[in-house]
């Protein structure tokens, strides 16, 4: 099975899809300005006003719930449901599930009534939500997780399972992929993992086989952090050029993917 | 008439005025950084308890509906107010007017409610509110407007408007400016209309004809786009440098000022 | 009284610790990238239903009332209670003391009801603190405060009192250190007072001795910037440069610090 990187990524590019993000304060700006660079149409948006409107004509929905409180967390209940009615996937990253209550309650809570497409975290919330405890300390993983735990999650929420770490493990429950790109100098960004995101639901408007969107994802930004880290010496500049580096891809930059399909 | 844009610039710089920001959360970060770079004081601050402090010691206060909630609404009213009353100029940003209800009711409510002097949107938005429906996705803008729209916004609502685009409209509904310069990678830069409005704002401390405010404001953040493109290789790098060329302007750069200019 | 500036580097770098922020909205990203640059691990949450879970396994809070509104309030005082329960220590930054009543009142409701070991800000915000007035701009400072200040603020509160500024004034009440380090266009950068904070509060996780930790932070970060400084053509350059360097410190680095020291 060949993955269409390069013609998933012009239909980003010809058609601009909608991303709605609720996404956390600390990487709005970011996650915008990644979502730009690959060709989509963010728009950053919470009020419980307006945030059922906006999902029904978005073409994805991301729920990032790294800044949460109460008022986001009906914004986030009210968008997904939305989304739901309207056949907008939705893609939930649920930062810091395992670190407080708060956030392991309310990613429960958002995969119990929301139909959730992609859920993506890193090793120690995707292990939380597992049922391995002690694996996160705040916002950061202290482990590598598993194929296994990815093809665990998958089937008890349904959804493609995605857990980002230094290698990545994709699975919809029947499929999986493992994704080897990037650099461990993305630990050193703040919302590197918020950023993916953003390029995996770009992908999720454009191919809904979420499985191959999710490598797309996954391999479009990394491998824009291989090349823009060849220019940095530091982590900010390591997010500088990568954002750059993801409005500068070339079809030939998807020589470098390291991915391990079973399908 | 001459622009006075070197002499205001420094007005700017010795005065450093106050500019009370109403800034979405996206663009909070860049729009301090950028009115700093000109020379101005930034204060970012929405909360109803302080407000109508601020904005009434204020210079110039800045009201962008980015990321607005019922919260945020209370305060762009109290802050508009306070600034009315101590005759403290208003710009107003209409983020995502057209795109929502929510964005498009809470746009009118003020423009109805506050002595606003300066209106400032991308094309969809101004359209949007002059009566045009489906120019706007999000918070882009799907067409370009033309002086008319401008003109037409400036007598309905007693402002000068600014319609930014490839081609800047501004118009007091008796005067008008055409600004060509920037670059098409704006656009993939999150907020740069937004941070235009810092730059404006900045000029409206300083020079009350608030048309040739604009003009200073619109050619001095665009001509800085123009040399920073020249050392970008992407819409980051364009950002980077964006601001430090606005830190550095120096007269001979207004040289590269294309205005249309009737009055 | 030699300063164990690489030493106790090394050990933010082995520890990993947990720096809580509730930090102000325009500076959470670069707060965040800024911690992890030296080695820390950030989170950033103000919910009043998780803050005093961080608070009380985090190393240190740091509390900065940059954007504060009544509901952040309430947050700093639920996490400075459970912060002190649990013999964390707090790091105070009174962002814009002096140049609204709510944020006086605030800074003083904090000191009152919470145990801080740092209060750390810029000449203006101090000095309204001891009681000067009319020396702040919104959250600009207008003058320079002295040792003199920093001690009384140091026995009024029973802190160690930082005062940012050209020149920086520490004090215990008993020692007092000054610190020449630094570079003037760091006024150019929004929030660079606020980036100090987050490395002065790295430090005090793995030094008990506030002074020295705060000597440590104020160092580390200064020199960091006079070195990204010489790679700059602007205040954007520098806010780069400044986290790569913060990054890449090595043990010589500390040569460059200019510390005045009364033990």
């Amino acid at each position: 099975m060949a993955i269409p990187y390069w013609e998933d990524l012009g239909r980003i590019r010809s058609r601009r899809p909608l991303i709605h993000h609720l996404m956390n304060y600390v990487v709005m700006n970011d996650a915008a300005n990644v979502t730009l660079a690959v060709g989509a149409s963010p728009i950053m948006a919470h009020a419980k006003e307006e945030v059922e409107e906006l999902a029904a004509k978005a073409d994805v929905v991301y729920i990032n719930i790294g800044t949460l409180d109460d008022r986001w967390i009906e914004s986030f209940i009210l968008a997904g449901k939305a989304a739901s009615k309207n056949n907008v996937p939705v893609l939930l990253d649920p930062v810091g599930a395992g670190a407080t209550r708060l956030r392991t309650e309310t990613t429960l809570r958002i995969l119990n009534e929301i139909e959730v497409s992609v859920l993506k975290g890193n090793g120690g919330e995707m292990m939380a939500l597992a049922g391995h405890t002690g694996m996160v300390k705040g916002v950061d993983s202290l482990g590598e997780a598993n194929i296994d735990v990815a093809e665990k999650l998958a089937r008890e929420y349904g959804v493609t399972a995605v857990i980002t770490g230094p290698r990545d493990y994709v699975s919809d429950g029947r499929r999986y992929a493992i994704v080897s790109n990037g650099t461990p100098m993305l630990q050193y960004i703040t919302g590197s993992g918020c950023m993916v995101g953003s390029v995996i639901a770009s992908f999720m408007a454009v191919n809904r086989d979420f499985l191959v969107a999710s490598v797309e994802g996954l391999v479009t930004f990394e491998i824009a952090a291989e090349k823009a880290e060849r220019k940095s010496s530091g982590p900010a500049t390591l997010k500088l050029h990568l954002i750059d580096e993801l409005y500068n891809m070339k079809p030939e930059d998807y020589g470098m993917a390291r991915v391990e399909l079973k399908v």
